[in-house]
């Protein structure tokens, strides 16, 4: 059997850092394309380049049946109307759900049917569980004014699907109308 | 895709309960033959029949890539020195793994490899993360003086085999000694 240290990690849901796991960081930079409102990118990226998200990692077996799991955490703030945001995501292996756990802040995960296109703003809270469906595009936003962290649990065999996401971009962006986040068409932004 | 109360849920960390899911409850009574100290079993047993978990369990799909969740709710209490359990299971599609997130309070789950024998010990507290690996029969024990919630993530097709615990039952119980949460075989106590 795996050792202790293999079977049993330990997270903090304020930092969304876990015990010897490796961590994936995105700047602003790394999300060219994702907001529609590009003027505004532009500006944001000009007056720096802030951290906007970490994802860690855990990987404990690759077999049929096995389960990877991450912590991210994703800053408050905004480019223009539109909230900070993860690249988001399809899964390689299109079947694959997802379990997302809010663990602090508030947030919303932005869904989209891969086929019909169909989108749904799914609120992400603490002890709030959100089921990601297999063949959706999912893009986590923080709406609140602290970090948002949160856990995800996955099928090991999922894979991440950028790609598709960076060429076809989801169809709604969110963005803060009347001080609530609104799911609006990206086109009317751009 | 489905509907909002579909994609999202609620529970209480305290007491387990997750918003519209059902619930399994087992009282004492209905965990006949997990502890080894059979007369102290019926000592405590005689003197009522305390509820000692529930689970409550959510389902949103079934489909190859799908994952199912539950909320556990597990009492603090002792028959004997062996402290308040869960029945224990292994998954019928044995190559499922589960991963547990520990809510409120202090546990243990005990793992055991159906095909070695070989068992672990391992804790269970708020913001951390246990992973049962696939072909492990795994039980969760209450090792505080506050009740015990947790999480379990695990895949849709994993299924539930009770009948093999209760056939051939775990190889070693956990009894407090020094105060402490110690994990002997079941051999040494009956």
């Amino acid at each position: 059997m795996m050792s202790i240290g293999q079977l049993r990690s330990r997270f903090d849901p304020l930092t969304g850092a876990i015990a010897g796991a490796p961590v994936t960081r995105r700047r602003l930079s790394d999300l060219r394309g994702c907001f529609a409102d590009s003027a505004a990118y532009e500006a944001t990226l000009a007056a720096g380049d802030p951290l906007l998200y970490s994802v860690a990692s855990v990987e404990p077996a690759k077999g049929e049946g096995d389960l990877h799991y991450g912590v991210g955490l994703l800053m408050p703030g905004r480019v223009g109307a539109e909230y900070f945001m993860t690249k988001g995501h399809l899964h390689s292996w299109r079947q694959a759900a997802e379990i997302y756990i809010g663990l602090t802040g508030e947030g919303v995960l932005l869904l989209e049917d891969e086929a019909s296109g169909e989108s749904r703003l799914v609120p992400l809270r603490p002890h709030h569980a959100v089921y990601v469906p297999g063949h959706t595009a999912h893009r986590t936003m923080n709406t609140g004014a602290v970090p948002l962290t949160y856990l995800g649990v996955y099928p090991a065999k999922a894979g991440h699907d950028y790609g598709t996401i960076a060429e076809k971009n989801f169809h709604c962006v969110v963005v803060e109308r009347d001080g609530r986040p609104t799911m609006v068409e990206r086109k009317t932004l751009t």
